[in-house]
């Protein structure tokens, strides 16, 4: 059986198209990472030709997959880093949901930002996106509180831990994440255990420079 | 082996736990629908019991599992109705991600609808609402087009279905998906047929009352 080979296609962003370039890297497995500019001719030419007319979304050979958190659960079931039983990828599954339900807020929150008028900035950062985040926070908290392994899921690396770890990395960068809170002491010390993977961290090291 | 036994707590809404009720009838598996309501003293008593302070969560004996797609996947997979192969279960997958896309919208349409005023409930069915819907139906009904089963994945039904025929019966309650519309012909005929297979035609129609 020959490697099929894999392309995905996404902007110039780590976003919801980095936990699976990581993916590959921990899998070993080569990939077309495939980065195109939002807004130009060329997207704009390409899009109706994208399953869902967005990025990102993985070819396989012939086949597409769009959807993020799709293409992620699929690369790590491939890979074996979905969990290791139906319970904990369903436990992998339900993080990054609320994950999910988190980026609703913050996507409203960098609008607020790009179109740049202060008041409505601190008014959408104050009313949706702060209790928003302190609503996920609270919740991976927990579940860190009861990781043994420091993981958020089972014993081991699972793409629910790239998802929440290389999020807190566009949290941090934004200026929503204050590294030295003793409440986010945590989240910290998971993001740099994630981190510490030997793949991730060279991944990391060598990846674009990008905010979100 | 004896039969796990299932617990499905929710409020008492159709929402995003109706397609988990209909999996355990599709399966003839029994479950206890545990229906709670939202702003008593029982439910703010009972959140903090849940894993992330919502609902609807599902516990098989005592593992509990929250976040509804999360469920969903997890029962579509144990009952055979998560897709015949990896590539299938993401494409269901994708498709229930694009559907959580449109959830945002809808939900602040409905709040705009629960505050009553005339004028910010337009404001966000135009500016908001409707453009998600838009993009939605556009992307169902691409993908109908080309099925030649008449479901969404592949030969055979799974839990995108589900997800997508009973939120357009939301849709209906609320005024906002025209059954007479030629355009919206194949969406008809679709949940038609999702409707139309027995175990969920019997459950449908006893099911509580419910515009969501």
């Amino acid at each position: 059986m020959t490697m099929p080979q894999y392309k995905l296609y996404y902007f110039n962003l780590r976003g919801w198209a980095e936990p699976a370039r990581q993916l590959f890297k921990l899998a070993h497995v080569e990939f077309d990472d495939v980065r195109m500019e939002n807004g130009t001719p060329e997207w704009e030419a390409f899009k109706p030709t994208t399953p869902f007319g967005q990025v990102p979304f993985l070819s396989i050979d012939d086949f597409k997959i769009p959807q993020s958190a799709a293409i992620c659960r699929y690369l790590a079931r491939k890979f074996g880093y979905a969990g290791k039983t139906a319970e904990e990828e369903a436990w992998a599954d339900a993080i990054v949901d609320q994950f999910k339900d988190f980026v609703s807020p913050l996507r409203q929150f960098l609008m607020a930002q790009r179109a740049g008028d202060a008041t409505e900035i601190e008014r959408v950062q104050k009313e949706v996106f702060d209790p928003a985040r302190r609503v996920f926070f609270k919740i991976i908290n927990g579940i860190l509180e009861k990781s043994t392994s420091g993981y958020l899921v089972g014993d081991g690396l699972t793409w629910a831990d790239l998802v929440v770890a290389d999020n807190l990395t566009t949290l941090e960068k934004l200026g929503v994440f204050n590294l030295s809170a003793e409440e986010n002491q945590k989240l910290v010390a998971f993001r740099e255990k994630v981190g510490a993977v030997p793949e991730i961290k060279e991944h990391n090291a060598t990846r674009p420079e990008a905010v979100i």
